[in-house]
């Protein structure tokens, strides 16, 4: 089977904002095994929306809509796909009440703001068509079926877009295609990306049920394994094999075999888990690492403190960086990292931290190290490791490649400390 | 005149990366007064590819394709378009000279690796085009021209994309367009987005030329004012009233009339100016805004250091804020933030100093404080300010709030102490 995904509002031809709805919807589309030919996207506007709908139909099994449920008269979706797919517009009850019930929170003693007619349209819905109530703003979705072709209308605000996707168009689309589709994520960090793919190439030429696609994030790599099959069971059958040949080749660079985990999650895991708290010693990252460890929910059980010594005196005052090493190999070395996670640890009384002192540019430094040189220090209970990076890019580029090398780096020391 | 952007790659149809250029371009061409009606994805496949070509050339004036110009069997959009619109391929020798020499500088002494007939397809174009030479890649982008269509080739990473189409393709449509445009970004911190939108409202309503378009970013409004006339100085003419007329509105809660500076760095040029020295005390954004000041080239002129006190412990240690106060108002309040945004001053030595403390969940906090209340207090040479916020959203969004209304603070707290 195949599905289209057409996004509808003039903010995304304006360039306003980035059509992230789309690469959402076709990941999913991905992971049930259903094929995306085409994206599209058009404004709010009923002839150009017509005939975008039209064809989409006519080539697709399954088309996606996003956006255009708005309240206002340039809300043009609903409308135009219903008198499409030739439904009729009726009121539904219980959205009616949802909506009541949302403005009257929203509103509140307001009274001078009353509810239009405008607003009671998103209580509309094609009649006999699915209707995907909204338990995050006000615009219900619809699943319309006829012919054997199906058109799901969604809100476009990613807010209310993805909850409503996941807990009711998923189910429902995987309940409809022939097979089941079962997936893991494989998460890989410490190895770079073309060395990952040069690894699993016989893998992938060889595949056929499961499925290995690649997903490249900065500082790591994921693997996705998608079996079909006519149960989970035989599909989690299917995987097995697949995953235990990865986890053979990649061994403990795999940080999570679970979608949710991300590596910073996984790294306080291990943290906890060996009963060690941290801090951090930032200089070119400036808060970035510690930004990415605090993102964590219950991240304080395990991280303590940070310090962003972006200046020497910083580094001196803050970490007890000695002015002999600053003077002798500068800001940027081996020596300077490793006294910043000393000093982390001393200075926070945690058991490890992770320091970072490099040249981000743009600015080319004034001695003899090109821009993206990094040092990295890890501490833990007093033994310290020491690492060089070379990173490419601009200056934000830079900093993103090193948190993110990081947190691969205190992993790589935390397996070797056991 | 009206465009139409095609992005090609089966990498996007699979969602394994976002569509940032078809957002890119879309704002360029709004930029430039051409209208977008439609942005299109296609995988590469050359039925498809030649469809949507030719469909989007039946109906557009401009057709912007990015993608598939690699050297692979795959990459087919040159070889496409160029057939579609009539134009044989043959080799350029610029391009070939400039291929091989990167190729050398890329593959070095590895002898075993040659350039193969694949890399050279990438030297093909069509013949009587015009040739943009790619100062960041491989393949050349196409500029091809034929009874009144044109139609733009471009490789499809960002980091090529973008400066070819700042360097070569503006200048190109601008020449070609035929008006003059000219724009100017108002950004404005420190009002929410419905309010600049009220207040704009009647010029909005009114607009003809110049064009107001507001985009608004997590705690930030911009306002493109943009108008079209037969030179230069004539739009600059037309702009210059509207640009009095919000300068006249919103006064100082514009940062900057300059599409480049950033609200953090316009934050630390007032700094600067002032010959005041920063240091940042942050809780529950965990160095995101430290890391953001940092992201400024040239920051270590202002910014001295950061604190990230995630736990009351290190509030304490690094800060000196009182265990009497965490324990009677607790570490979420405007007496531990303003004794953070003091300890930070008297830790590090700097004149000024911002702090964050608050509740991003997603856990509900113990007291009877909700999600997303946050308290900052900023000090400048002795005079404490504090301020109490309520942010909406996940806990993403409500770090990614505090630390944008954390710049705003701090610029409010600069123009009063003026």
């Amino acid at each position: 089977m195949n599905a289209e995904i057409l996004s509808v509002g003039t903010e995304i031809l304006l360039g306003n904002i980035v059509n992230t709805n789309a690469a959402y919807l076709s990941e999913q589309c991905a992971l049930l095994g259903l094929s995306v030919y085409h994206q599209e996207v058009v404004g709010d506007n009923a002839g150009r929306l017509s005939e975008a709908i039209a064809r989409a139909l006519s080539s697709s099994d399954i088309l996606i809509i996003t956006g255009g449920l708005g309240p206002t008269t340039d809300d043009l979706t609903k409308e135009t796909a219903s008198a499409l797919m030739g439904f009729a517009l009726v009121e539904d009850k219980k959205a009616r009440e949802m909506l009541e019930e949302r403005m009257r929170a929203y509103l509140g003693n307001d009274s001078h703001r009353r509810l239009t007619a405008n607003n009671y349209k998103q209580a509309l819905v094609p009649e006999g068509a699915t209707v995907l109530y909204n338990q995050n703003g006000t615009a219900p979705g619809i699943i319309m079926e006829k012919e054997g072709k199906t058109c799901i209308l969604l809100p476009g605000p990613p807010g209310e877009m993805i909850p409503m996707f996941k807990d009711q168009v998923f189910p429902f689309l995987r309940e409809k295609l022939p097979e089941v589709i079962v997936s893991r994520m494989v998460k890989i960090s410490g190895i770079g990306e073309s060395q990952v793919a040069a690894d699993i190439d016989d893998l992938i030429s060889a595949q056929q049920n499961p499925t290995i696609a690649p997903y490249a994030k900065t500082g790591e790599v994921h693997l996705r394994v998608t079996a079909k099959g006519r149960s989970e069971e035989e599909c989690r059958e299917l995987i097995a094999p697949t995953l235990g040949e990865l986890t053979r080749r990649f061994g403990s660079f795999i940080f999570a075999t679970d979608e949710a985990v991300t590596l910073e999650a996984a790294v306080l895991d291990m943290l906890k888990k060996r009963g060690l708290t941290l801090s951090t010693a930032e200089s070119l990252t400036g808060g970035a690492l510690s930004s990415r460890l605090v993102s964590v929910p219950g991240a304080s059980q395990v991280f303590a403190c940070g310090y962003v010594t972006y200046s020497n005196e910083a580094k001196a005052s803050a970490l007890g960086v000695s002015p002999d090493t600053l003077e002798r190999f500068g800001a940027v070395s081996a020596e300077c990292a490793r006294e910043m996670a000393e000093g982390a640890c001393a200075s926070s009384g945690t058991d490890a931290a992770i320091s970072t002192t490099g040249f981000a540019g743009p600015a080319a430094p004034s001695d003899n190290h090109p821009v993206g040189t990094v040092y990295m220090a890890c501490a833990i209970r007093g033994k310290v490791t020491v690492r060089e990076y070379h990173f490419k890019g601009n200056r934000n580029r830079i900093r993103e490649s090193t948190v993110s090398h990081a947190l691969s780096f205190l992993r790589e020391c935390l397996l070797e400390s056991n």
